[in-house]
């Protein structure tokens, strides 16, 4: 028999004890799989004493994860310390350095430094891993690395974070506002005191940079990244989406396209009847769209502790089977260095919201704007507002209503160019709306 | 560098021929991931003459593909023969007899000798990949053998059979009949001319087995499958289940039990907001519930050349890694003998259609003889055929109407326990309907 696989954990937040829990439940099965036990030997973390409802007496106490990273007594350091500089990565860093595999859930390390490690892991002849860093339980890294030689992405899009999935579903459910459904995802601790990393989109770019690079065998470029948030979504939004047979999710979307690859990040109109509309909630999805295969969806948790350990395991099992892969899929060296699409450039139906003064010739204007610019419209949608009927049920009153615009493919350009314009007309009575349309 | 993994395949039909294509396009992608290039040495078909779009001379030309698995020319035997017995087994068995792995896409060779081919690869010290015999392009093998060590699987279900799939999703969108459908999918090359084992569950039941095996770390045993089709599925079937807001699908479930593992496939109704329930087409999906990753469900292919090279390239690209597995992830010795839960003893939900006589005391009649196998009745629904509305608007006319039942968890030999003793009564007019329900 093999000599055991050992492991220090540094971090021991729900998804660090999850990891000892786990182990100690399965390693039998790990054991199995791999031909080689995993035991793990030490632990650091920032308070000794808080009951973390494990026995921490069998391993060794680090006060430094950096310690426990050059510990010589380990052979895989699993970081779940967190963030993208500071401890985590002197921890990653120093483990690599050593000579000791790397297994992380940390995505903002990764976005950052994610070339850099791979380089200094290859030069150490030692891995990193990374199933947990994004989508928690979904077996997406595994899917882009291994399962998918054959083909080639053209496209890849997934609902990325559990907290903006389940605003976006309450949302809708229930008629709430943002504000709302973020206070009840806060008190809920699906949402953090300070929710702008969440909300805002940033925390889906870093996971969509990692699945970006994996999928085209790019290097990985977090900057080049379009965000925008889901906190200018409105409940009427999500009404007129549901009329217009859409579901609005705060997509991640990496495209390859004509002039590069396209990266955002941004409040998407989705068909109501493909895979990805039907997850709500917390829960997770990615799509791959790729030549052999058409379309491959993966849908689980996005986060807890137990699922993220579960991935997190998954990468250890694997070192102990010997299967270490490098970061990306292959070699840094060879990743192409893709040029970056402009967002400018980007192509593709789009949902406008008008909030128009309702007297004669408004519709006449925005519609000219449009042509001005090439646009043609798929469909036009305009409601009242429910107090404006109340107060003239019969005729125009001049208070303001929607008017919805849906365009067949249009670029990000011409789009931004006629919104603008119709501003300056002095049609609007608010700033519009503008939601990008992802068909699958 | 290392010299190149040797790939000899036997059978070229579409998958065949799609996986000489990719390789030759993706030859880079696949050393990349491998550090290690792939080469096709041979080949062997029925008709050396065929035309099948790509160029055979590089390669040697076997006529017999037993020769072609004995040839010392290749480490790996790529087997599309098809059929459980016969050439196929006979391939698989000289390949790895000789140290050769295999990689296959063969269920129906795998559910029957899986047990004994994985015994003879383990004393030969390679190994046979199968990411290709079940659900084609779904990633569903390595993610149940690599991906969730972590877990313990309570249940898989999923939708494995396209055909089936085809049929039941036409039949609702269109109201159309199963013949009708099947004629369809015939005429569209979806169905064979014999339809047998596709519409009768055999199909699914054979992918079932193989993917219990990797669930439950359990021996094979397609014997212990409880098989039906989807023959008897009417369109009213369909309609009441869209008014219970269900759907019908054609489910392979593997579900451990307090009475061992109970594998089984049938027409299923599914919750219409359940992700399974959004498969439609001959797309497959596969859902499985575990106890760190709560639950993960997988959406794409299942059939198809391209989808299901790309499965079998993946295998080969694993090989050419260095990543040779265990056929069912653990070692032949290790796999657990679990009790097969008889299907008398299966517990759930029923939908039950009774075509009952429209006359005083009839529905009394059937719920005391639900209330005497203690079976609780959650809706119960009554519908006048069109045709007797007609005839009698304004009340009763004796002629037949449908009363459907949705019973709470009952016991499947207390459902038929009640059926027959409802039949006997004289009841009803025609053989009843039973469909079991699965919640997700």
């Amino acid at each position: 028999m093999t000599r055991p696989l050992k492991v220090g954990i540094a971090g021991l937040g729900t998804v660090g004890a999850s990891v000892i829990r786990i182990l100690e439940r399965r390693n039998e099965t790990v054991t199995q799989r791999g031909g080689r036990s995993v035991e793990v030997m030490a632990v650091s973390a920032r308070d000794k004493a808080k009951d973390r409802g494990i026995d921490l007496s069998p391993f060794t106490w680090f006060d430094d994860p950096v310690d426990l990273a050059r510990s010589a007594d380990v052979d895989c350091v699993v970081e779940l310390v967190g963030g993208a500089d500071g401890a985590a990565f002197e921890v990653v860093q120093t483990a690599l350095s050593h000579g000791r595999h790397v297994v992380t859930a940390n995505k903002a390390l990764l976005a950052k430094h994610g070339l850099a490690l791979a380089k200094l892991a290859e030069s150490k002849g030692v891995s990193i891993s990374f199933e947990a860093s994004v989508a928690g339980g979904i077996p997406i890294i595994k899917t882009l690395r291994e399962a998918l030689p054959g083909n080639e992405v053209s496209r890849l899009y997934g609902i990325l974070n559990g907290t903006c999935n389940y605003i976006l579903s309450r949302m809708e459910l229930e008629g709430l506002t943002f504000q709302e459904c973020l206070k009840d995802a806060q008190r809920l601790g699906y949402a953090e005191a300070d929710p702008t990393f969440d909300v805002e989109g940033f925390d889906t770019a870093h996971k969509l940079a990692i699945l970006t690079s994996l999928a085209f065998g790019t290097e990985i470029d977090a900057e080049a990244i379009y965000v925008e948030g889901i906190s200018s979504i409105t409940p009427l939004d999500l009404a007129m989406a549901k009329e217009l047979g859409f579901r609005i999710k705060l997509l991640g979307v990496a495209e390859r396209t004509d002039t590069g690859i396209e990266q955002r990040v941004h409040p998407t109109m989705v068909p109501r009847t493909s895979s990805i509309a039907q997850v709500m909630g917390v829960t997770n999805a990615v799509t791959i769209d790729a030549d052999a295969v058409r379309e491959l969806t993966l849908i689980g948790p996005g986060a807890g502790g137990d699922a993220t350990a579960s991935a997190v395991v998954a990468d250890i099992a694997d070192l102990a089977a010997g299967v270490a892969q490098p970061l990306f899929g292959k070699p840094v060296d060879q990743l192409e260095k893709a040029p970056r699409a402009p967002m400018q450039r980007h192509e593709g139906g789009y949902y406008i919201r008008l909030t128009v003064h309702d007297r004669p010739g408004v519709a006449a204007g925005v519609a000219t704007r449009m042509a001005e610019e090439d646009i043609s419209l798929e469909s036009i949608l305009q409601k009242r507002s429910e107090i404006a009927a109340t107060q003239d049920p019969h005729g125009r009153s001049g208070a303001p209503v929607s008017l919805v615009l849906i365009t067949y493919a249009a670029t990000e350009a011409s789009i931004r160019s006629a919104v603008e314009k119709i501003s300056r007309d002095g049609l609007i009575a608010e700033p519009p709306q503008v939601i990008r349309i992802e068909r699958d």
